[in-house]
């Protein structure tokens, strides 16, 4: 392990590393192909519309529930021409609120974790999305008060993250951050000079492990590694 | 004038403040009354649904074009009992993503004034609604640069204005809040102890300016006049 400053501080991603997340796309997504592919022309590839959609709306409407709602709703109506009646169009905006309703899915071990990593260090948040849906996650998750700072972040990239750390006075070679994107989580951390700490999420490892240097992070299994992964850490 | 201390930075609402907003949800509004009339069973308060339905979905979408644009859909296939074709959805989505795409319109004045006011004191920015779309109105005026800080929040209330200012390492007695809203932008800050400078919109006095007590704020004609009561203000 390289040699480095120690641990005070430990930031941890939100969506699908401490709550669920993925999953209930994944279902709003099944919801829009059942509901528009009887009204859209055989061989259209409704998948592909809604990605799309998605994509080029990406600029003006950024991420979370309700720009991927108003992209769906998008989709279907142009993917079916029109002939979708507005009643199934109802139907797709009732998951929406639905989604935007629908209590925190803590992960398995999460609330036992964050309490012990914050027995030893200072822990923060540092999430993507919607600011409203994020921050009523946050509230709602009964964790809030274990966080000394909550940040909703329209991109993470390596600019987002200087300027919040330098924001809070967290010098990244005592930063650790802890997510399940090794794109978004660790690698804009890694090239601050932080550290990062991956926890697959659905035990998938992703690509882009393969592209990233060796070393330069660490994965763990599930979050109910990391406070042995910071102790261990401290003793090296 | 009460006495206090030295005014060292200035904070500026932003929407109908810096740059027109309202009108383009008024807009939206009568092309959503235009689009679902025919649909609605006769006598049915189309408005009164816009209204109800937006204030429902408050809670869960915050403020914002996109949480708009979905309480629009949802009130058109409700109001129309799920009659209206999808087609109109769709001139309603197109709207909705107009609104997001449209260019910022500074309101007269704004940037000369901000120019003067940053030339004096340090000038941030405090506005309400979506991260997503505030930053990228945000950054396409023109007047990012002038900003030490921008904060978009959820509400804006007593202890968010305190969290706010806290952060930035601002005393309240140095602070003076500009905005068109006495509610939003005035009375909380009056309440922390700073100054607010109102600038009513459409030059239509608010209510609220009843209510307040005498002397705790003051009203100019327009935002070019800033300058000149900061100026004032340092001379009294």
């Amino acid at each position: 392990m390289r040699s480095r400053d120690m641990v005070e501080v430990v930031g941890f991603d939100a969506d699908d590393t401490l709550w669920q997340c993925q999953d209930t796309f994944d279902d709003a997504e099944r919801l829009f192909l059942e509901t528009v592919s009887p009204y859209a022309s055989p061989g259209v590839d409704l998948k592909g519309v809604l990605r799309t959609t998605e994509l080029s709306n990406l600029a003006i409407s950024g991420y979370g529930v309700k720009a991927f709602g108003l992209s769906m709703i998008e989709a279907a109506v142009t993917s079916s021409a029109g002939a979708i009646p507005s009643r199934d169009i109802g139907i797709l905006v009732d998951r929406i609120n639905d989604m935007l309703r629908e209590p925190v899915k803590l992960l398995d071990g999460v609330a036992d974790a964050l309490h012990a990593v914050a027995q030893t260090h200072r822990i923060v948040m540092i999430t993507k999305g919607d600011l409203f849906h994020q921050t009523r996650k946050v509230q709602n998750s009964g964790l809030h008060h274990l966080f000394e700072h909550v940040k909703v972040v329209l991109e993470k990239d390596v600019s987002t993250y200087r300027a919040v750390l330098n924001e809070w006075g967290i010098s990244p070679s005592t930063f650790v951050m802890v997510g399940n994107s090794v794109r978004s989580d660790i690698l804009p951390i890694v090239e601050l000079g932080g550290f990062g700490l991956h926890i697959p999420y659905h035990v998938t490892w992703e690509h882009e492990v393969v592209d990233a240097p060796k070393g330069t992070f660490c994965t763990v299994a599930s979050i109910s590694d990391v406070a042995e992964w910071l102790a261990a850490e401290h003793q090296s």
